[in-house]
């Protein structure tokens, strides 16, 4: 059993269009280090936080790493102490999983620690609940995607249900990150507490039908056809200057579908070769700097086949 | 080029429990025949109705099979006539999409007579076009699978896109019609013009995909995990005497789930063999007679591969 190891876990696209809050997808690049080792003091303890800018809280509970972490310890009945390092090496409310990557790698970090004593069920509900300390309630549409690898569907919160969804060898996924800032919370305000009608809902029902469909037949016309949220999408497009823009320029440059990345600001689009994944995330970035003047990061590459793993 | 021919088109499944107005599957009986023959007088005559009670009307713009089998000749720019006898042989506002199956044999029986003039997705629309005649507004869950046979996901309808989902060899459907009505249009007004919440929405979005997901792999445990509608049965499960009594007593018989068959009265089971689909039916049957006192039709078999065809 090693007494130290650092862990890296993947960031996330949620949602990927029609499903929101059960579908998401790890990312090969960006994502966080977890360093964990174990002490002889109980409990979880927050030894240092960098790349954050000083604005996540070292309280163990207050830290979706930390509270991982505990609900290992607790749920593996171990009366071991952990402490942890958490190097954010992702932007913080970009809309990419942030926090479920923290969590998940604070989940696996104590698991393997500890030699594996959860299984994969047990070790996804750790890192849920370690995201309850960033959103209240908690998802599984970040954690899931970070922890396993692949794309991921919820099937269902209560029982707790995660399955993997086949990935097509030629899928690319871009993501373009502007430098502006969406607060979770308020996106899920903005999308909570309304009532929505069938002529919405109905849409969304065909295309994460038809989403599913294309991974399992490998069928990457239809795969992007099928991003096409009706429901959440009209309403924190608002939430992302220039997203029209940028969606319009990531279909005119060949990309297969374009949505918001979770809860935004970032935008995600699908392509299928490199060539064109990189021409989509060039003209994505360009128009969020002539929309709404705007720099970004732009990330592109396979989905991440692993999950959170050891480096 | 045949001047004379009969057409079988099958009862159907809509919905399948999460998926509203965009899933349906065909059953190997009951269904509707609609017999067809070349005429010198232009347009669309109903000859005869059989079956029906006398309540379908004969003027071909109000029935189903007569608008159907008039959306293919315009869409053809054919001048010929077409005279139809319509047997009914399927009860009328079942649930089972009998004016889907009616629209549908309409539709291929015109276009059959015709020489085949259409490609499938013109007559998909065309058979729409004829339930346009019975709902008001053109559906698909029920006419798609009706004639294309097998289980068919309606991805969109604007763009109109309609894929054939794979059917486990294995997978067996069970149906029980009670003897009672409930109005297609009364269905639909319980549903419409209300909102509902991401709390009951995101449910289902997790259990379509997972549906589909569990027909690509044969996974008929998943499947049936999967039937689980938190968003129409809840409302419409009201309009059926003993709704509860009989889904416990499928479920309690072995059935892999159970929900409402399109808008219902009918309910539709499940089940991976025979044997279970046989006693998983009697047992529904004993409970609407012992929960509702209701008198009730069985009908069990595997999902119905041709559609419809002639005979």
């Amino acid at each position: 059993m090693k007494t130290r190891l650092r862990i890296f876990a993947p960031a996330t696209i949620a949602n990927l269009g029609p499903g929101f809050d059960v579908l998401g997808l790890a990312l090969t690049a960006p994502g966080d280090v977890v360093e964990a080792e174990l002490s002889d003091r109980p409990g979880v303890e927050i030894a240092g936080i960098t790349g954050d800018n000083g604005v996540l809280s070292r309280d163990p509970r207050k830290n979706v790493a930390g509270g991982a972490a505990a609900e290992v310890l607790r749920r593996a009945g171990h009366s071991h102490g952990i402490r942890l390092w958490v190097h954010k090496q992702m932007p913080l409310a970009s809309g990419l999983g942030s926090s479920g990557a923290s969590s998940a790698a604070g989940a696996v970090a104590a698991n393997e620690l500890l030699g594996r004593p959860l299984n994969q069920r047990e070790l996804l509900m750790s890192a849920m609940e370690g995201e309850r300390a960033a959103s209240g309630t908690p998802h599984a549409d970040n954690v899931a995607p970070s922890v396993l690898g692949g794309i991921v569907l919820v099937r269902s919160y209560d029982p707790f249900e995660v399955l993997s969804l086949p990935v097509p060898e030629e899928l690319r996924a871009v993501v373009v990150h502007p430098h502006c800032k969406v607060s979770t919370a308020e996106a899920r305000t903005l999308v909570k507490n309304r009532g929505y009608s069938l002529d919405h809902i109905v849409p969304n029902l065909g295309n994460i039908a038809a989403l599913v469909l294309a991974l399992c037949r490998n069928d990457l016309a239809l795969l992007g056809r099928s991003i096409d949220d009706r429901l959440i999408e009209p309403l924190r497009a608002s939430l992302i200057p220039g997203f029209s823009a940028v969606k319009d320029a990531a279909l005119s440059s060949g990309a297969l579908g374009c949505s918001i990345a979770g809860s935004g600001p970032s935008v995600f689009a699908f392509a299928s070769d490199d060539e064109t994944a990189m021409r989509t995330g060039a003209a994505m970035q360009a128009a969020f700097k002539s929309a709404a003047h705007l720099e970004s990061d732009l990330y592109t590459g396979k989905v991440n086949p692993t999950g959170a793993r050891e480096v």
